[in-house]
């Protein structure tokens, strides 16, 4: 079963919806705000949230306008996040500060940063105060748990050793929250009961946190031009992903060294970073996507405890999370 | 009459939510998120939505809590301004980029933002739904004209000719919006009629035109110790302020070439900033303070056309207005 048409009407309309609120008369300001949303971008959390909306029968346009909040949202934090980890290319075209400057890169995340909470705003805007209020506190507490992984994140690069727990729990706050915010969105603006938000909040955490770990799958194994980015910037940022942390636990003395010694070294050349992902790869690829399919299995789990309204969204939330293991960038 | 008893009650009151709501287990983040607050402020905008609430009736504790939203919302845009600014110095402490570094700076920027919303969203919990959906308006328009003016303010550093009506239209949104937010949120929480919010946002928009003139009067001529920050700075950056404005409009040739010089320079010693200066004040100081005096009069009408319900806090408005122009620091 093809879910393009489904998906396709769902990325027309988010997409319509940034162009209308991204949008001023500093033209400059403006631009590096929007840039990124014309490079492209999977629209998977918007994509999460309507299909969960549609899924307990939400209204469309309410759903898009969140939709719409919550990649304008993630694209915030990327243009942020470009400019702490020193990332030069995203999507295939240089970063925002890397085009527009230090300074308009911070204020056009920023910009972006309100513009989610006016789009999130205008979704709710007429529904009941209780409502609007939990809308508000999920979406909140998602961007100060988000802020908290990433400064975990940038700890763990300074860190001889973290754990794989410690290495869960940072990804769940710097990743899966934004999906589980997601979900839960969709599933509140339909109205759906506290249980099946609950269950739609543990569909989403699952996906991310699967959805991470195959990122740093892929950080390691795409093809460089589809994944948009240089190939292994996690390792020469030094990155403690799951992979990294697995291969220490299992890698030989001597393998242990090269990988200590690649690891956060932003000198390293790409011979010596495909040295260092070779091993890394050899003790942890498998346990990886072992891992991965275990989280997909818990998010599809929740899935199935809601009553669906909506089968073709079920469906498709199904996909989304089979696709989250299986994609290639 | 003295207004210390009452604003020292906000200020501490203001003071505990921020202490309650900038806290969490990342140390390293919330320590760098709760720096600024801890040098001191005058906490001007809490003052003012508290009081404009008190004005209308509101109650203390949620205007508190909106009071700490417009406070820990300017400490982020203090931050980022910073970076974007290259200021080394504020409150009379390292900046928190120069103390913390780039990357936990922008974080602890972007953590105060939500950390704004967070207060505002339990400031108004419980009220009519549309109320809330108001204040999330005016809140969220606030801050994304807020960064336009910012966008503004750095533009005009690469510009050769700033008019007074550009200037003007830079401050309304870079400064004055927060303080008509301020006063507006205030007249919002105490349930005030359109017309009253309408006369608070334009106190407070007034108030904060008169501010910012002020601000750019002090300085060059501030106490540097008082000022908390190096004097001159604004010369420094190539800020184009109604005094450079002014002066470049009525300086000889000779005069114009030595600020046109000096302005934007980010090497210019002590002397040729201090030189640069005198000329600047010669031909505007006066011309700036009389701004400042009529935009601080327009305040002071639209809180005269209000029906006040607190006598205590009706004057405590207006000695804010007194008090924006006639400060040292």
């Amino acid at each position: 079963m093809s879910f393009e048409n489904y998906f396709n009407e769902i990325v027309t309309n988010v997409n319509k919806k940034i162009e209308e609120y991204i949008k001023g008369d500093i033209k400059d300001l403006y631009d590096a705000s929007f840039y990124l949303f014309s490079a492209g971008g999977k629209r998977l959390r918007p994509l999460i949230l309507v299909a969960s909306s549609d899924l307990l029968g939400g209204e469309k346009e309410r759903a898009y306008l969140a939709g719409a909040a919550v990649e304008v949202l993630h694209t915030f934090t990327l243009i942020h996040d470009d400019i702490m980890d020193q990332d030069t290319t995203r999507r295939g075209m240089p970063t925002v500060h890397v085009k527009w400057g230090l300074p308009m890169a911070i204020l056009a995340g920023d910009l972006l940063h309100a513009k989610a909470f006016q789009l999130l705003n205008d979704a709710f805007k007429g529904m009941d105060s209780e409502r609007i209020t939990k809308a508000f506190s999920i979406f909140t507490s998602s961007i100060i748990i988000i802020s908290e992984g990433q400064a975990l994140d940038m700890q763990f690069e300074n860190r001889k050793y973290v754990s794989e727990e410690e290495y869960l729990d940072m990804i769940r706050r710097k990743t899966a929250m934004l999906f589980s915010t997601s979900s839960s969105l969709g599933g509140l603006i339909a109205g759906g009961s506290e249980k099946d938000i609950e269950a739609l909040s543990q569909y989403g955490l699952n996906l991310g946190i699967s959805f991470q770990i195959v990122d740093d799958i892929l950080g390691l194994t795409a093809d460089e031009k589809e994944l948009g980015k240089p190939l292994y910037s996690d390792i020469r940022e030094g990155k403690r992903t799951i992979l990294v942390i697995k291969a220490l636990k299992e890698a030989s003395e001597e393998e242990r060294k090269i990988i200590d010694k690649t690891l956060g070294n932003r000198n390293a050349t790409k011979e010596e970073l495909s040295t260092c992902a070779e091993i890394i790869k050899k003790y942890s690829l498998e346990y990886a996507y072992n891992l991965a399919d275990q989280y997909r299995n818990k998010a599809l789990e929740a899935l199935q405890s809601i009553s669906w309204k909506n089968d073709e969204a079920g469906k498709a939330l199904k996909y989304l999370a089979e696709f989250t293991v299986k994609r290639r960038k």
